[in-house]
């Protein structure tokens, strides 16, 4: 298993302020570079950019974010607390889709609320410490999907995974790569087909490279030959993360996982959705509820996902770019939590596995 | 409807030896510039590289190639015969999947064969004149497809398209296009998604292009974002072309057809091919039988498809790049050729079709 340290943390210290050191992940696999994040705009922008992307990673670095606020040193508890309060409102504000932002920012939010006055002075250090939690709860989690998921795979051979559900968006392991990496270390390793995921190529650049790195055979094809593998028998299975689950077990996730779903049940190959407990959004009870971000031309006017390359889209065509689709739940063989396997997902099958594992 | 003379012919002349001027398909739609070859192996080379490409323009432009072939002034009529069907078997090994090429070769390969000894001198005239022929009959044959395509796409508000089977890819009108192009010199535009269709992108760089030349609305998506589109209610019918066409009605097309047609049918969506009959190898059972050209990894490494860009796949993942694949008949609404329509084509009716106006 890779270990990129997608988000480090450092904390203020005699007067150097805190930070969040981040993987700058918009230049790999070209360069291995890091971006250092001292101001709340900073972490923002970078989670805008997608300097730091994938669910989980998202809500670790925003947790991390919020000690980023600073109060000054005359101000009131109230007055600290506000400015925790604002850094919270900001960073919620950097994407719409993911759930596991506002699910980690709401737990930063939980302890400003509750700290006495008298305690305020400790209120820093905790926030510091909530975060870590959330970034080691994140590595078990990540671990417990792989043990669990890795049972649904055994007796495939090969996988196809879009965009990049892996180490890269997690603390480590990953979600959808999570049971890959683990039947890698125990020896079973699995041929992985790696969409590459456009328009901002994640699955070429970003799960190409983090499985290459430990060692597992992996296949970049374009997002469109998927449907054609799938013909030929190439697929044992489709694996992928999420972004937000609704209550009814419809996935939101990278724009071009739904057609995955579609061909997959077509070609009867078993889709699997793998995501920790904090994906899901039980107050949603549909899917198409989940608000979509429709992100900028740019991205898809210059077909290297960069907009210092050329321009491969005329200026007088109009161009859509929605960052995710929503897969419905009847496509769905099975969601793979920390907790288990919620195998064909209904409302009733998701409340039962929050209830018997509450 | 946009002339943009994707190929033109000069002939021979004092001296001046015949040119296949071709609109430089790999620099659209940053660049208009044309290439102009005088010998065979620049136009092989323009063919493999996709500077001419699109099923009809291949087969147009190597017929005209054919002319470029040279034999001495002191050549026997035979050596003569003999220098033009070299010139027809290097030609064909340009690209293996589109028949129109060797549908075109084959008629000038007619000719060929059948010159008397005594009427020698007048072959490289007769041979240019035929390549003329297949020029004009494709523009005559994209007409009557548009006519009768136009015929399926009424009460169609949006279609969505994949790679280019446009103006470019012919001698005028398209085969995919052609319909869109007669509605809309009709006074009914339909609103066109593009897909980008990667690797290459001919749906950004270049159906975007002409359409937009055209006066016809368009939109460009990525490949991933088609499926997400039709749930939403957003396409009311998809129209592509072909490179191959089975006896059966299996039909090669551009890497990432299948797969729309395999979602067209999930959300019962007609699925239209339009190709001239030339088109079609009645010799071939099945669609399982046309070979495939696998083409150049770096097409896929380099997001932009030039290898001049950023290479976006790290060079330890492997890469595949099959150009194209294999939609089975069942999956087709109706085949639009220039003789009518086959509605749910199978090898019977197309037999009939054929039948039925020969």
């Amino acid at each position: 298993m890779p270990d990129a340290e997608t988000i480090r943390y450092r904390a203020a210290d005699k007067g150097v302020p805190a930070a969040v050191d981040l993987l700058d992940q918009t230049r790999l696999p070209g360069e291995v570079s890091r971006l250092v994040c001292t101001e709340l705009s900073e972490l923002h922008d970078a989670i805008v950019r997608l300097v730091v992307r994938g669910a989980p990673a998202i809500g670790i670095a925003a947790a991390y974010g919020v000690t980023l606020a600073r109060a000054d040193a005359s101000a009131t508890p109230q007055q600290v607390r506000q400015s925790y309060r604002d850094a919270i409102d900001y960073l919620a504000t950097s994407r719409p889709t993911a759930v596991n932002l506002f699910w980690a920012l709401d737990r930063m939010r939980g302890l400003v609320d509750s700290v006495r006055d008298e305690a305020i002075s400790e209120l820093p250090g905790q926030l510091a410490a909530e975060a870590a939690r959330i970034h080691e709860e994140d590595r078990v989690m990540c671990r417990e999907m792989g043990r669990h998921g890795a049972e649904l795979l055994r007796g495939c051979e090969t996988v196809l995974t879009h965009c990049n559900a892996g180490s890269l968006a997690t603390s480590a392991y990953g979600t959808a790569l999570a049971p890959i990496y683990y039947l890698h270390e125990h020896g079973h390793s699995l041929q992985v087909f790696a969409d590459e995921t456009r328009p901002l190529l994640q699955g070429a650049r970003l799960t190409a490279w983090e499985l290459s790195q430990a060692g597992v055979p992996v296949t970049v094809c374009t997002d469109s030959m998927a449907g054609g593998l799938m013909r030929r028998g190439m697929v044992d299975a489709v694996i992928v993360g999420a972004d937000r689950i609704a209550a009814c077990g419809d996935v939101a996730n990278k724009i071009g996982t739904y057609p995955l779903a579609v061909l997959a049940r077509y070609h009867s190959i078993p889709f699997f959705v793998v995501a920790p407990t904090n994906t899901f959004d039980r107050e949603l009870e549909s899917g198409e509820l989940i608000p979509i971000e429709q992100r900028d031309e740019a991205e898809v006017r210059h077909a290297s996902g960069h907009v210092s390359g050329p321009m491969t889209v005329p200026q007088q065509a109009a161009v859509i770019n929605p960052a995710f689709d929503v897969t419905p739940a009847e496509l769905v063989t099975a969601i793979v939590t920390e907790q288990g396997v919620i195998e064909k997902p209904s409302a009733a099958k998701i409340q039962q596995h929050f209830a018997g594992n509450a």
